[in-house]
């Protein structure tokens, strides 16, 4: 017997019909033996049509008030949840964000959850009891409600899991688990059954958006098994864990893409001490997000600066770019908006070597020019043009043995 | 400077239009330099809306689940008007009913309010920020969301103003206040600046459903002086008031109607003590809900025992007369189904003698049948046939001088 907390989307809530089935899912493990804590999101649409309610009052109004409408989505599928649950003859109790209670700081829209207290949950648990919860809200310190911000249902399902010291948590969702890249851009991709938190987290803030990342983090900062799982399909889904030393680890675990970037260039600047803080300060007094940073060494005293940013902030960005040009007596600037990022993630790579040629070797043969490349401890991530994108994936996922299991 | 306590309806609050609207007014009232405190509805349909998605699920599902629904609709309307009053300008916050807390019993769906703290709402107030609490919920004693049931709106309004103890509770809705009678009957109708508690009962009880009967009780429990105003059109409205012993009160408030009666009578019932019982008894086990009764004393140890019930319960009452009157040794069972009763208010009636006869001499002269008569100790009410309703309203209506202010 195990103590499991399941967390089920929109998507699964979508419907009283998708309810009612989701109901039948926390019957079949509760009749398995375990007990099951359910944290269950909004109907999906649901949290969009309240906000843009509040929003045609006054989009710049009291972000209390908005969570104390947002937080009702919620409110109202914990209630059909437990009634579908009831009908099925499993005893269910709903509980609200406050009703737990999960405390969070005051951030409202954004708030981070500082304490959870699971006494009645695991008293409900011992009574036979499926305690349904809210996922995406809490209460804080003055009594308000406050939301954790959009996809924070992932978060309260962590955060239950660590505060019960639950066996797993489950984030049900429509797709089957985590995959070695997208199967939109390469069919032949295939369902990780294992995966790292580290390798997760790459691999989610570089678009394979499965899982909010924040949750991922709080999984592994309090060591709780995650497991990602479909609501609508059978299967095992994919497990993250902790790294294990496992020689028989594959050496890469995904290949991510990112088809937002635009690249930013900066040629000629002359090389000497807080250029790059030069160059970068304007960016981001002007709230533009960057992501890759790359400057080669000039030989000349001079050096070439390239950085991407979010697609659309490509023409402000340009335009500062070439306001501070000449005042930092730089030779150009230059750019492209039709880029991509392509990425090789995987832990196994911290202990080989050859790993990045052998990608450079592989986009090479397949006539893929790179424009910039990054690499951290365990990702390279290069620039192409976009064109190349589906290309690109696909060799890389032939190339490092994706198809079927890898092996070291 | 005042304490007034505002409630709105689900027509009030029934658009972001019409939210709107109300920020106006509590402004304009809090401009004026009185200290408010606003009670919403859900938006009207919504509260709706939400019990039909839970019944769908399970009708005879767990009550505190539906509340835990259903209560959501308030939450939005509290955020709503707390967004719309930011941004006329004027501080605000809204109340959930765990957040003030107003306290109740467990019956979930018609839970009673037990304690209100009004303590933060009052601070509120004296900060200059208008509190917005949710109508029709509260907080059970387990920490569960119960509601007052359908309408109980109006009692939280009261509820808040007895424990603020506020000078006023102004109920907003859709009529600009209390009439001597249906407008839509009688377009001589006259809007009444002033009514009894007492009398607001009998026309409530009577068809004139301006407010929830339990508000009103409440209100004169606690002796909170209630007005009835509409939220569209200006105007000082209706002011419910403790009975004053004023010569000038007019005789008679106002004429209620009921158009769904039915009568069942049964003749010659020997005439013996608890034969009353006897005929009631099976009617009630049936859960038929009986309005008035009247017997005739009977000079040859027979009598005829008439009553009236919903028009909807008239084929059942009929039956099950019809099968105990042979064993109560009656002579027959007759009723029909086409009757109306109408009624007489006023505390003024108490002091005057005549009121009865004027009534019935009124009637008489229109060529209207009498079949029933019920008085009490406020009201004179008599069942005639449908089809003299509107007759003997206005009949009435001009007799006892409806039109125009009246004096005794």
């Amino acid at each position: 017997m195990a103590l499991i907390v399941q967390k089920y989307g929109g998507t699964s809530m979508g419907s009283v019909e998708r309810i009612e089935h989701v109901a039948r899912k926390v019957a079949s493990w509760q009749q398995q033996g375990h007990q099951v804590v359910v944290v269950v999101s909004a109907m999906s649409g649901e949290t969009d049509r309240l906000l843009k309610l509040a929003r045609s009052i006054d989009a710049r109004g009291s972000q209390r008030e908005f969570d104390q409408i947002a937080a009702t989505g919620e409110q109202v599928t914990i209630g059909l949840l437990a009634l579908a649950l009831g009908k099925l003859g499993v005893q269910s109790r709903s509980y609200t964000g406050w009703q737990v209670p999960i405390e969070t700081d005051s951030a409202h829209m954004k708030a981070r959850i500082q304490k959870i207290d699971g006494a009645r949950l695991l008293a409900d648990c011992q009574a036979g009891i499926v305690p349904v919860v809210a996922g995406f809200q809490g209460l804080t310190q003055d009594g308000s409600v406050a939301t954790l911000g959009r996809g924070g249902s992932d978060t309260t399902g962590v955060a239950l899991a660590a505060a019960l010291k639950a066996d797993e948590c489950q984030i049900y969702t429509d797709v089957d688990g985590v995959y070695t890249t997208d199967p939109r851009v390469e069919p032949k991709a295939r369902r990780l059954d294992k995966i790292t938190f580290e390798e997760m987290l790459e691999l989610a803030s570089l678009g394979s958006k499965v899982l909010q990342i924040r949750s991922v983090e709080f999984a592994g900062k309090y060591k709780v098994p995650l497991r990602v799982l479909s609501t609508f399909v059978e299967g095992p889904g994919t497990l993250i864990t902790l790294e294990e030393n496992n020689v028989e680890d594959p050496l890469i675990s995904g290949i991510a893409f990112n088809r937002d970037e635009a690249q930013i260039t900066m040629t000629g600047v002359p090389d000497r001490p807080g250029i790059a803080a030069a160059i970068l300060g304007p960016v981001g007094d002007a709230n533009i997000e960057v992501d890759m940073i790359v400057q080669n060494v000039g030989d000349d005293g001079a050096t070439d600066f390239t950085f991407t940013v979010h697609r659309n902030d490509y023409d402000r960005g340009l335009e500062i770019m070439r306001r501070i040009a000449s005042e930092l007596g730089a030779q150009g600037v230059s750019g492209a908006a039709d880029i991509v990022k392509v990425s090789l993630v995987g832990v196994g790579m911290r202990s080989h070597a050859g790993v990045a040629s052998k990608m450079f070797k592989s986009l090479a043969a397949a006539g893929i020019n790179i424009r910039m490349i990054s690499t951290s401890e365990i990702k390279i991530s290069v620039v192409v043009d976009e064109m190349y994108l589906e290309l690109a994936v696909r060799t890389l996922h032939k190339a490092f043995g994706l198809e079927e299991a890898t092996s070291a």
